[in-house]
Parts: C-alpha cells; sequence; structure tokens
C-alpha cells in the first residue's frame, strides 16, 4: 500500500482575460500555491505571489506534459496550481489532468486534487453582445488535433438539427485556416442564411471586438485564435444594439424588426 | 426624438452560491448601483450595500414583470442592477430584459444597458465531480413553462446523436415532476445504458452533493430545483474519485476500469 502524499493540486481559471472576471475563490487558491504550472500567457494574467512561488510556463501545445510536471510536482508534497484560461474544465485543462491521471503513476490518484470553476469565454461573448445564449446551446471545439473532423461535422449537423445557438471554440488557428469556414458551409446548408453569426474577440478584455453578419454573408477569414463565435438559433435576433435568444419559443421576428436589423449588421 | 435617458440598467449573476464564486466586476457593479431588482433568494446572498440602495424583491416567476421594473427605474434615472443567480445570460434575466424591451417602451432600447458574465451551475456541477464538461456539450433547460415538450425532446434526440456531453438545467420542480424521468428515457433509447449520469446538488455552495448513477440505473425523483444533471458522452468516464471526458476522443475505456467504475456508482 502506498502512502497517500502530501501535495494538493488545484486546476483554476482566470476567465476570459480581465483580472475583475476572474473569481475570488480562484485568486485565493493561487496565491496559496507553492508551484504555478500553465501556459505563459496564462500565468502572465497573475499578479506576482509570495516570494518563494515558483513559475512553471510552458508552451501550449504541451498540455500532457504540464500536467504531469503538475502531479509530480504535487506529488512531491508541493502546493500545486495548473493554471488555464477561461473555465477549466472546458476545453482546457483539467481533461489533460484526469487524462494523465489515467495514463500515469497509479499513486497520482490519491492526490488532493480539486476544479475550481471560471467565467469560460463564450459566457463573456455573449454578455458583450446581449444574451443570444438565453436558449438551449452547445459548445465545440473545432479544434481536430484531438478529434477527427468526422465527429465534428456530425456534432454541427446534430446542433443545426436540434436547432442550438452554438458557440463554436478554437475557430482557427495558423495550422487550421480552414476549420471554420468549412463549418459555416455545413451549418449553411441546415440553417436560414439569415441565421446571426457573431465574432466575438478578446471577449471579457478591454480588447473586445465584435463583428456581426449572418450565415449568408459571414467571412470566416475575420476570426483568429481569440476570436468565440456564436451562430444563432433560428429564434435568435436583435433587439436595439443587442443580440439575444429569447427564453419563449414560437415568438417570430416582425417583419419592422428584421428590415431594423439588416440595416445594422456588419461584416 | 427623445432624449437619451440618464440612467443606467446592469444585468448580473451572483454566481452558484459561494460569495467567493462571484467575479469582482459584478460585486462592483451591485455596489454602484441605486437599485437592486431580483428573485428574493439572489438579493439575500447580496451583502448590505451603501444605505440609499434600494431592493425591489420579487417571486421567482414574473421574470418579464422583474425586467419592466428595473427598465423603468433605470428610465427614470436610476443606476439598476438585475441580480440572477448564476451566470445571468444562461437561463436567467439577461433574455427576460431583451424580451421586455424589445415589447416594451422604444426609448428603453437606448438605455445605458450591460450584461457582467458569471460563473453558471453547469461549470460549478462539472468542478464538483472532476471534467466532465471536457469534450463538446450542450446546455438544455427541462423547464417547458416557454417552450413545448416537443422542442425539448427534439433537442436530446439531436444532443444523443451529436454524442454531447448533456447539461440539464431545471431538471424538476413541484410543477414538473415528470419531465427529467421523461428526458432520461428519450436518451436511454439513443445511448448505452452504462452512460455516467451525475446529479449535482447545490453546486458551488457548502451543500454541494453528488449522485452518481449511469442511464440504466438513475433515479429520476433524486433530483429537485436545485439539481444540476450532466449525462454523459459515449467517452465520458471515471479516473479515480473523478468522471471526466477527455478531449481526445476515440480512447476506449478499458474492461478493469470498466469494472472500478461500476462498483463505485451509487444511486
Amino acid at each position: 500500500m502506498t502512502a497517500r502524499p502530501r501535495g494538493s493540486l488545484v486546476i483554476v481559471g482566470t476567465g476570459p482575460g480581465a483580472p475583475d472576471l476572474m473569481t475570488p475563490a480562484t485568486t485565493r487558491a493561487i496565491a496559496r500555491a507553492t508551484d504555478l504550472v500553465g501556459y505563459g500567457p496564462y500565468l502572465d494574467r497573475i499578479p506576482p505571489g509570495q516570494g518563494d512561488q515558483t513559475r512553471h510556463a510552458s508552451d501550449n501545445r504541451v498540455e500532457l506534459d504540464r500536467a504531469r510536471l503538475a502531479l509530480d510536482l504535487a506529488a512531491q508534497g508541493r502546493d500545486v496550481a495548473v493554471v488555464s484560461g477561461g473555465d477549466p474544465g472546458v476545453f482546457a485543462m483539467a481533461a489533460a489532468v484526469f487524462e494523465a491521471i489515467e495514463k500515469g503513476d497509479p499513486c497520482w490518484a490519491s492526490l488532493d486534487i480539486r476544479v475550481e470553476p471560471g467565467v469560460t469565454a463564450m459566457l463573456a461573448a455573449a454578455a458583450a453582445v446581449g444574451a443570444p445564449l438565453g436558449g438551449d446551446f452547445c459548445a465545440i471545439s473545432l479544434s481536430d488535433n484531438l478529434k477527427s473532423w468526422t465527429t465534428i461535422e456530425r456534432r454541427l449537423v446534430a446542433a443545426a438539427e436540434g436547432d442550438f445557438v452554438i458557440a463554436l471554440y478554437n475557430p482557427a488557428s495558423r495550422a487550421r485556416p480552414h476549420q471554420l469556414g468549412e463549418a459555416l458551409r455545413v451549418l449553411s446548408a441546415r440553417k436560414p442564411l439569415s441565421t446571426p453569426v457573431l465574432f466575438v474577440r478578446a471577449a471579457g478584455t478591454p480588447d473586445c471586438r465584435v463583428i456581426e453578419a449572418t450565415l449568408g454573408n459571414v467571412d470566416p477569414g475575420k476570426a483568429d485564435m481569440r476570436t468565440l463565435v456564436i451562430v444563432g438559433a433560428s429564434t435568435t435576433r436583435r433587439v436595439g444594439r443587442w443580440i439575444y435568444t429569447p427564453r419563449r419559443e414560437g415568438e417570430r421576428t416582425s417583419a419592422s424588426q428584421r428590415k431594423a436589423s439588416s440595416g445594422l449588421l456588419t461584416t
């Protein structure tokens, strides 16, 4: 029988970027850690801690190595915080840590491990434009590093068939310039071309920038790694300067609202 | 031409319950308000503000009236905070406010309105059990006050066909005791009976309690209004004390893991 290791590991998310969107629970968990492990730019969001806090910054594409390093440090008795952006459980480090435990040293499974929830990008993106996630919605990562395009396409088709509002994470990167265009084509074949499409870049930061379009006129080239894309449901619509999805179904957009709306769309 | 009203309205969420899961941005927005409008129990989470802050508490089932009151106060020049639980944009007050604007006084559309994102219940529920939302996921409210059961069923079928992890909000209430059982039957007909089902009650509070089951043995009667239900994707699995969905697809659970898992399930 192995003795329970003394260290601990907490997996946190810094939220979408602005310090005032990081929860106090996360701030406290980071302050208590002896070691911070994370992708460099996320660690840079953390103000300097106690003098003896060690930072282990790494590249963005080595999540599993980073998780193993964190588990190893915790098993040595350190109090480790793994730092993600957003919410650590949504397309971020929490799943990577549990994957590393499953494949790794069996003693890691008895470590004191905790996940702290945070504000994930789609919530900040939605808040920036109104309330587009006001109805049922789904979140799909377009990164095909870890899953096949066939799976992504199957989920896009299902999301269209269910008339969900759709949040697309990781819409584009230098290594994957064509995914978003393909995804929007899959959706365009199944949803009205008048469906609102929102590109929200750097949501939850002072640099936040929104591009509004429709499935019929959207330019996928305008998204980058920092963009969160929201594609509306059939009821998603404009009111004043905002886009929202009513809680109630079956409320149609009136002709005058459609006219006001189309005049305001920009790409 | 109407002059732009001087008041303001911010729509905030207190997070899942514990004060340290409310963002500093939300705390500040509430402190600045002259008037707080919200469902009584959410207002009770807010510590007393300045001496002249007025609280307008209301019943939970009158979202649209509450939104109209808030807009009316803002149009009179007050600085109003509409207080939801969780994230205000997810099955909460933000959509109700935009719905009230669409149907109401045209001058409301020119008010200074802002939405502050927050931690929604499914993120806290996921964090409490590991990382079940580590893959693509969707969120469905089972309340049929505002949409038909046909629509809910269509979305459950699509979610199963897309092999999404599924977060079910509003799974049960005294007025709707049978929805969750029906929803789980729809999913059971389309997903393996070994699929993990998690009931997380009062996530993100000190009273948090988790019931783990599978689609084959789940008892829907154990959910109440404060429960968030998570139904796994085909890859969602147990490791140690945690449940997670790998980021990578096509990684099968080994026979020994399935055995260890089934021994730990409780209903």
